[in-house]
Order: C-alpha cells, then structure tokens, then sequence
C-alpha cells in the first residue's frame, strides 16, 4: 500500500524527466513530503538525479531531501554543486544531519562548507563532530530548551515560543547554574500547570539520560524500554550537551538490524546493493575467505581418509548431507543466540544452561533425522551398518552443531566481541570441517575399515 | 553499562529472595522501573517470578510490570491468579495491552477476566479484540484527544487536563460532527498559539494516517519515514478510531527484524529461547526437513556418479569446498536482498539488474576462489586437469549460488510471499543440490570420465 505510493511517485517522475517537463516536475516535488522525493533518488541515473534536485526551488525542501538521501545518491547530488550552494542548503539543516553528511565528503570540502556556514551553525555542527560518529554525542541535536528551577511555568512557555527553531520539543530539561541536569518536564505536565507555578515544583527529579560516548545502540535500547520520545546527553560532570531523539533512535535500531543480519552472513555491514560490481566484490570477498580455508581443512580430512574411502566409496554420497544438516541446525542454533543476545534476552554470565539446552535439542532432532537417513540408508545399500553409521554420524554432528552454534556467540559476547561478526565466519566454517571429521571417524570405527 | 544496571539489579534480587528478605525486595521494586523490574524476571525460576509479583504492593507498578513481561514469564505469573485479581491490576493498563495479554490466555479465562472489568475499560478492550493482532487496528490505543474545528486554544488545553488517562499527547486531532479526521495540531503549536485562536486556524489539513487494516510493517515504515511520533488509525470512512504511538513502533520495528533475521535461519518467527526443549525442536525441527530433503537428492545425485568417482576418487575430497563456497556465497546474496527489500532499497518491478550485478559478484569471486583452490589441487595432485576441473566448478558453482541467492527473494517478494521465510529454507538446499551437480557434470565432461 504505502510502497505502492513510492511506485506511483517514481513512475509519475521517470516520465516527467523523460519529457523534460520542469514545472509539472517542480509542482510535484512541492507537493510530496521530503522523504518520498528522496526515495525516489535511489531508482534514478546519477544525472537525473542531479537534475531532480536542481529543480527543487524551495531551500527547505532542498535541505530535508538531501538529509534524507542515502550515501551513494548524496555524494552524487553534490559532486558538481559549489560550497556555497551546499553552504546555503545546509544553513537550513539541523546541525546532527549537516555533521552526518560533511563525514561523507573529503576534508577540504567540508572544511569550506564550514568556513562558509554562519556562525553559529558551523560551531555547533563542529561542536557535534568532535564525537564518535556511533555515539550518544555523534547522533544528538544540540540544540534543546533548558531552563532554571525558578523559571515559572508561563516563562516556559514564552521560551518554547522563542526557540522556534528547536525540534520536536516534547520535553523541557531543568538546569543548575552550572548547566547540570537536575530535572526534566514534559510539555504536557507544562501545559497543565498553572503559569505561577515554578518549575522545581512539578519537574520530575530522576532523569533518565545517557553519557555521550555512550554507543547508539545501548542509547537506542535505553529509549525502546523505557518508551522515551528523547533522551537527554550528558558528559562526565552531567552537564547537559544535546538530546538524542525517538525518530533517529528508530533510525539506529533498523540500522544496527541490518548490520547485525549482513554480519551474520559476511556480507559487510551495510548495505552495498547501490556499490559497483568492484565495490562489492572487495567487502564480500575477504568474508569468503573462511569458507574458502574451512573447505580446505575439510578437503584435507577426507584426504587423509582417502583409504577408508577407496573400500567404501558410497561413503562420498553422505557428505552434503551431513555438512548441510549441522549447518542448518548450527546456523539456527547461533542465530536465536545473536538475536537474543540483541535483544537482551541471555545473561551472559549463565553459558551453561542455553548450551545444554541447545545440545539436547541437537541430539533430538539429529536422532530423528538421522533414523531417517539411516533407512534411506538401509534401503539402498541393504547393509545396517552403513545405515547405522550415516545414521550415527548426523546425530553427532548436529549436536555438535547446535552446540557449537550457540556457545561460540554466547562466549564472544562474554569477551565483548561483536557476536554476530565473528559467528558469521566462525561457525560455518568449523561445523563443516568438524561435520566432516566426526562422520569420517564415526564411519571407520563401525565399518572396521 | 546499560546491560550492567540490569546484571546487578538481578544479582541484588536473587540474592534477596534466596534470603527471604520480603521488605528489601519491596523496596526495591519500588525504587525501580517497571522495565527494569520485568527484564530481570527472565532469569528467574517460575517459582521466584510469582513471588516477586507479588510482593510489588503498588497496583500501577503491577501494571506496568505484567505489561512489560515476555509471553513465557507472563503466563507464569498469572497462572495461578484469580480472574479477580488479574482483572484490577488490568483496569490499571492501557487498553492495547490488555487485548494483547487477554490473547496469550485461554478464551474461558479471558472472557471472565472481561465479565469483572469496568464496562468502560472492557469496551475498549473488545473494541481492539475485533482486530487482528498485527494490524494498525490491533496496536493501537483506542484513547486520543479529538477537538472540533471551533474549539479555541485554551479549551483544547483545558482538555487535556481533562483527559488525564491518555498516554503521550503530542498531538491533538481535529474531527468534524461525524468523527471524520480533518486536521492535526502538535501540543507545541498549540502552546504556542493564543489562547482564543481556533484550531481550524492553526491545525494541518494534510494528516498522514493510516487505515486499521494496515499491516503493522507498514504502520511502523510510515512512523519511520515520516519521523512521526504517532499515527492516527482511521476507518474506511476517515473516522478516527485511534493512534499508534512512537514506543509501540520501535517494539514492532524491532520484532520484525527479530522475525525476518529468525526466518532466514529456519528457527521460527519468535525468540523461542525460553521455551522447553521439546516445544523448541518441534518449532525447528520442520524447517530441518528442507535440508533434509536436499540432502537425500545430492545423495542420489552422486550416487548416479558412482562411476565417475570411482575412477576419481580424489573428486570426493573437494564436495566440502564446492557446498561450502556455493552455500556462503548464496547466503550473502539472498541477506542483501532480503534485508534490502525490507528497508524499501530495491524496486521489485526490477529484478534483471540486481541479479545480473550478483551474476558478477559471483563470477569475479568464485573466478579468485577458483583459481585457488585449483593451484591447491594441482600442488596436490600435480595433474591440471583436476585443478583445472575442481577451479572451474566453484567458478561456475558460485556464480549459480549467487544468481540463485539473489532472485529466489526478488521473485517471491513480486509474487507476495515472505522472502525471508522461502528463502530460508529454499535457497540454501537448492544451491548445496546444484553445486554438487554442476561439480559432477564438469568434472566428468573435463575429465573424460
């Protein structure tokens, strides 16, 4: 339904760029919220989007497309526009999304934009660049209502009226004379108390807020469960530094989803589908390379058993079964753990109980699907042994797998290695190899080969 | 340090409730957020949980707690209460949460549970109950502030004195005689507006809403994109049932990520940790079957080469390298796709040249791999033909895996399935099928065999 709209929208676009027809081209970007315009960008050539946004007349609009555009589609847009073209858009910004884009340009570059911005813009867009892009500071506006204790509920108002130009104020921080936040007011409380009514008076005193190294995704968590709409930054001496609001929280959290599935699957950390063929190839390949060594190792198995082999050359027609059994239910195992892990649902301190629990659901679904290989088994070769070790040998294995699946996140955690990156290229790897050896082994010892 | 704060809450709890220390333990719960409180439920025995319930002695903290559990803690904790019981501490929640909790229990108990409710406070709850659970209807709060047209500013503040129950006003929605939704008016706008002005002076006529039968993906992509705090709910006729705010979207943004990440695994669509060991292999154990079923045809697939390997044993050695490079690389592709879908980066009307990218990703990798794993061959087996057989396969195995990785979601997103869901089990025992045979057939035709 909604995408449906996108579509609409693009098609309607494409042709009206086709047609060359600027003033029903400009009278649509008028109309349409900034977002779907920038939507639109990604489906285009990197020349029309160029065009597209030149046609935009309205600098605001100007400035809320380009904060929504994603990095390819950005860097396009302005490579040929001038500093103080860029300058002048991001005047009309808010500073955590002019700092955003100037990291995405080269030094010079965004030194001049900054030289050229007013004032007051480019100190506070400097202020915000001396964080971590990742962090609590890197992602909050700067600019937020913070008032007395003695100021009086009317007084708020009057300084909500002036500050215009802060967004999305919902709360209102309470601060000492050193700028400590010693409390907070929701617009809400504010609006329903009397206007002589002193702010100490109805603040609430416990304010929940975040230290500015404090990385967006634990910022991010904050804001989910304690449904915050924002949360106030603070540094070592808790004075007061910006807000982190609900909207680039959702941001993060779809951001941080999407890194945590590529990862899983080494596929980078972002999304590359907008990069060259040579692009992509560059931050998928090294990921590959584990695959590549574990296929190796495994070849190198079945080398050495290449006697047991020679005397029992069925034995070849089980391997994808057993590597693709334990990498299912390995590659299961250790998704539920990141995926837990993310949402805070393991302790980490209790390893134990989830691996044994993971390694007796292993040896339970291995004992059922290995019974059933065990009579394909029997059926085809009429000889239970073979049967009987194909069988043995999956049910090893996918213990083995679920096991390991589930223990080599639930310990990288433990020693604060990103889970989901190292179990991308680390369980795979040894489930196949280790699939390999048990069945081999298994096989050698039942047949007496 | 967020994780922290929950790890010694925890550590502080059981250690009370080990000692019995009834009045500590209250005191604590009264100290602390609700969230907090109910994350640290999850590491308790069910036993512990009903005994910490209890001993909470505030009926709003009850609340907010039972509403914060998982389905497996919740269910629990109820258990053994009495519909009386359950039913005050529900006339302490938000309606929203009531339907959702009144769904995890068993229709006799939940029917009694609604008989003892406050009839106003039922009625809504049956209101939400008509629709489905995952749509804009059955997430949303079914109390808003909804002003007529001529109201002036200050009885709109005078009504929200008035309607103290309702949850995180930020905006007031303007209906006319029938209900129909015709303008919105942040609280900010409000607060800054005189106290005579009408809201038909100052509201916005463009109100982005959503109809009730909205998935709530959906509903969550318009709150995201649109950097909403809250979405009015409407019906076919544009009147307003009620408003999905900014907290529940970050709950549903993050389960369905949760879902889509589980899905691609085969593991269900549900953290499913906390589940018993029996009830965990029956969710997994039908997704196994795929691979199972893959597994039995590239056993019959090799079987029919059993010539073939017979006169080239040392080919077995290498169907690790060829599955496992194949697998990963398909893997990588079918993420990239399936994630890119869900945050709205591909145009499914255009499948050609994403998979003809992938097709060159593929190509160029599984060239590289190639040529390596075929000088392991040759250092190996000093003999080109094989290096030169196993390099090609995995050239012409890899470029398969990441054809096939990128179109099988494409396809089923154009054609309206899940793409997570089919590509988990479908695109991983595809290409461990055709990898071995492709493997096969060119080992054969280079070889002369």
């Amino acid at each position: 339904m909604h995408s449906e709209h996108t579509r609409i929208l693009l098609s309607t676009i494409t042709r009206l760029i086709r047609r060359g027809a600027t003033r029903n081209l400009q009278k649509i970007t008028d109309k349409s919220h900034a977002a779907d315009i920038a939507s639109v960008f990604h489906f285009l050539s990197a020349k029309d989007q160029v065009f597209l946004f030149q046609l935009i007349d309205n600098m605001e609009k100007k400035a809320e497309v380009l904060s929504e555009l994603q990095e390819a589609e950005f860097l396009a847009v302005v490579e040929d526009m001038s500093p103080e073209e860029i300058a002048a858009i991001f005047g009309e910004m808010a500073s955590d999304d002019v700092a955003d884009l100037l990291q995405l340009l080269a030094d010079e570059k965004s030194n001049q934009i900054l030289e050229l911005m007013e004032h007051e813009d480019s100190s506070e867009v400097e202020g915000l660049l001396r964080f971590e892009e990742d962090t609590a500071g890197g992602i909050m506006v700067p600019d937020f209502i913070a008032l007395k204790k003695e100021t009086t509920a009317k007084d708020a108002i009057a300084a909500i009226h002036q500050k215009e130009d802060v967004e999305m104020v919902f709360y209102l921080y309470v601060v000492d004379d050193y700028n400590h936040l010693v409390g907070v007011i929701s617009l809400r409380q504010l609006v329903v108390s009397r206007p002589e009514t002193k702010l100490k008076d109805v603040m609430t005193t416990t304010v929940m807020s975040v230290h500015c190294n404090m990385d967006q995704e634990e910022v991010a968590k904050v804001v989910a469960r304690y449904n915050l709409l924002g949360v106030p930054v603070v540094d070592d001496n808790n004075v007061l530094l910006g807000v982190v609001t609900v909207d680039d929280v959702i941001d993060i959290i779809r951001q941080e989803a999407t890194e945590d599935i590529l990862r899983m699957a080494g596929a980078g950390d972002d999304l590359i589908e907008a990069q060259s063929v040579l692009k992509s190839t560059r931050t998928r390949l090294p990921w590959l390379f584990a695959s590549w060594i574990g296929g190796v190792i495994a070849f190198c198995v079945i080398d050495r058993f290449e006697g047991v082999l020679n005397s029992a050359l069925y034995l070849a027609a089980f391997i994808p079964i057993i590597m693709g059994m334990g990498g299912s239910i390995g590659n299961q195992s250790a998704t539920i753990v990141v995926r837990g892990l993310a949402m805070g649902r393991f302790n980490v301190k209790q390893i134990a109980p989830v691996v044994f629990k993971e390694l007796c659901i292993g040896g339970l679904i291995g004992f059922l699907y290995g019974l059933m290989i065990g009579m394909v088994a029997q059926y085809r070769y009429d000889m239970w042994q073979i049967g009987t070790a194909v069988g043995v040998s999956i049910l090893a294995s996918m213990t083995m797998a679920a096991t390991v699946g589930a223990s080599v996140p639930l310990v990288l955690a433990r020693i604060k290695v990103d889970p989901a990156v190292a179990t991308g290229c680390f369980v795979s790897t040894s489930i196949d190899i280790l699939s390999v050896l048990i069945y081999f082994q298994i096989a050698t010892l039942l047949l007496h080969l």
